[in-house]
């Protein structure tokens, strides 16, 4: 984490490099957030001519660049990669977080290469076993926190139970939802449901202290039962992807309609209102920004397919998230979880 | 599985009083279902006079009524329900199958009993460790089969194998498609990818025989990379039920602009065509006919929801599995599998 939080400003590592579009898009967006942020820093990080290019004027006195000569491409094998390549842009971004120089690092880049990088150079946070992806999912009234999207397969009850103190942290100090609901992903919603790790995350949950709600359904998802929803990485992974796709093939679907004339652009026109409102709900760049939950530092991973506006708001996501000392409160909240753990159980027994 | 097929014709016990909406829904279904296919038996399986009232006429002669006085209600524990109601129409069905005197069952009723009690009553097939409950899934070109959406959480990677195997000889028999193309959901496309679980069940299916295509993501199931798509029950079930709740709020905040005058209800007038287009893709009352795989004889579940329409496609669908002998293939299979097991490999080593 590095110094303690005595001012307001923060200090964010932006992977100039990483994501589809490279430079070209993460240096607009971090050069619209430092406008708007003027105490804050930005430390842009990868091959200096990129960036100054990307660029294209004098960067303000708020923002440098540190040097970074390599990048980890999206088609590359992450652990491989980061072996090969000592001098990534997102290692180097990393490094600031992990030697005090930056408070929080974001990137557009390979989702497994940045948590991979996250967990080598970071290492967990004490009292976590092991970090989680999460996301914001998009809901009618506003967005609730989803994890483990991915980071950690092969899921234990108790690593459930730490998600849902992550998640909650997140939910309350950065999405500013008071008390957040915590909810876990299963079969049913009646507590026999599912399978052994739900069953006893279910019960570690009912003892957490936290807000639990319950168990939700996948048709749940849409109509914000809880504020933090809780999964093992593979369901979380498949469910977020499908969002994708299937709210991707549907709005295809009607473009298409809409397209084919004669009726078709005439009733676009008609509904364009109509389709923004729908577009407003569905806005997932401003949600875009996905906290590493977990390690020693803020680190937020956005789409590799984000563009300026996306990777501004992840950029917001991670001011936020360093701001409000989110990975502290993870410390402190698990430390006191493995204080108060099985073994005074078994002394009051 | 009753006597070997030597003849065109099946007989199909329809749990008269499951669902939603009960014998109202279901007698006409099913009457309707007899008269399209007059080689065919039909046994309505439920309370007589229930069943005659939602007739309202005499039922041809290829329908008879096989009496049950209970039913499991759609909020009912399974287990419980189906050890106190000794004569539920679920039971009495499925009875009927084990005692040879129908060879197929199809419930609208509760899933957790029609499940139970096939388990229960009928029994796996030999060589077969769990069943699994598959869907069809809409896409653009087509339905493939996914499983296991609910029918045995905590699966292994042997028992997704064997759902690959039960998965394709329903595509091919049922579906029509000659050497089905076999996936697994996974995290990534990569082999690397995803949980203990999946990685042995590549290992698995990369040597299964099958048509393994690899693994696939949760936003490529809308694309029809695969005939059959195997997972863990819990990752089924929550993916069909987000499919149902996404695709239901997506197109319930488009019904929304399309009622909001003045320019709503005219771009719905002009869309209409278009609209009914997706619609029929959309259409899953036509393969909503969810076989469970596995078991001594063809049970078909469908949506509690579900209405005479798709209650008669399920109809469809059980008369056709146990035409096409799907369960006497799965036995087959499975059996000549676990002969050829890991045994023979030992002694090859």
């Amino acid at each position: 984490m590095g110094e303690p939080f005595d001012r307001a400003d923060v200090r964010i590592a932006v992977d100039a490099m990483g994501g589809d579009h490279g430079p070209s898009e993460v240096v607009p967006a971090a050069l619209a957030y430092a406008e708007a942020h003027p105490l804050d820093r930005v430390i842009l990080v990868g091959r200096p001519e990129a960036i100054e290019t990307a660029a294209g004027r004098p960067l303000p006195a708020t923002v440098r660049v540190a040097p970074a000569s390599e990048v980890v491409r999206m088609d590359e094998h992450p652990a491989l990669a980061l072996r090969e390549k000592k001098d990534a842009s997102i290692l180097v971004a990393v490094d600031l977080v992990r030697r005090g120089e930056a408070d929080a690092v974001v990137t557009a880049g390979h989702t497994g290469a940045g948590m991979a990088a996250a967990v080598l150079r970071l290492g967990r946070l004490p009292g976590v076993d092991r970090p989680a992806l999460a996301v914001q999912m998009v809901t009618e009234t506003g967005p609730f926190v989803f994890l483990d999207i991915g980071a950690n397969p092969d899921s234990t009850a108790e690593n459930l139970h730490q998600y849902a103190h992550m998640g909650a942290i997140f939910a309350e100090r950065v999405l500013g939802v008071p008390n957040p609901r915590v909810a876990l992903l299963s079969i049913g919603e009646e507590k026999g449901k599912g399978d052994a790790r739900i069953a006893g995350a279910t019960e570690l949950l009912d003892r957490s202290g936290l807000n639990f709600v319950g168990n939700v359904e996948g048709k749940d998802l849409v109509r914000h039962l809880a504020d933090v929803v809780v999964c093992d990485a593979v369901i979380g992974n498949v469910t977020i992807k499908f969002f994708e796709g299937l709210s991707g093939f549907i709005f295809d679907l009607l473009r298409r309609e809409f397209r084919r004339p004669p009726r078709g652009p005439l009733a676009y026109w008609l509904l364009r209102p109509g389709l923004e409102r729908i577009r407003a709900i569905f806005d997932y760049e401003r949600v875009g920004g996905s906290p590493l939950l977990g390690v020693r530092g803020t680190v937020i991973i956005t789409h590799g397919r984000a563009r300026r506006r996306m990777i501004r708001y992840a950029i917001e996501v991670g001011a936020e998230t360093a701001r409000k000392q989110v990975p502290d409160l993870i410390r402190e909240r698990l430390e006191e979880l493995s204080g108060r753990g099985r073994p005074v159980e078994a002394v009051e027994a």
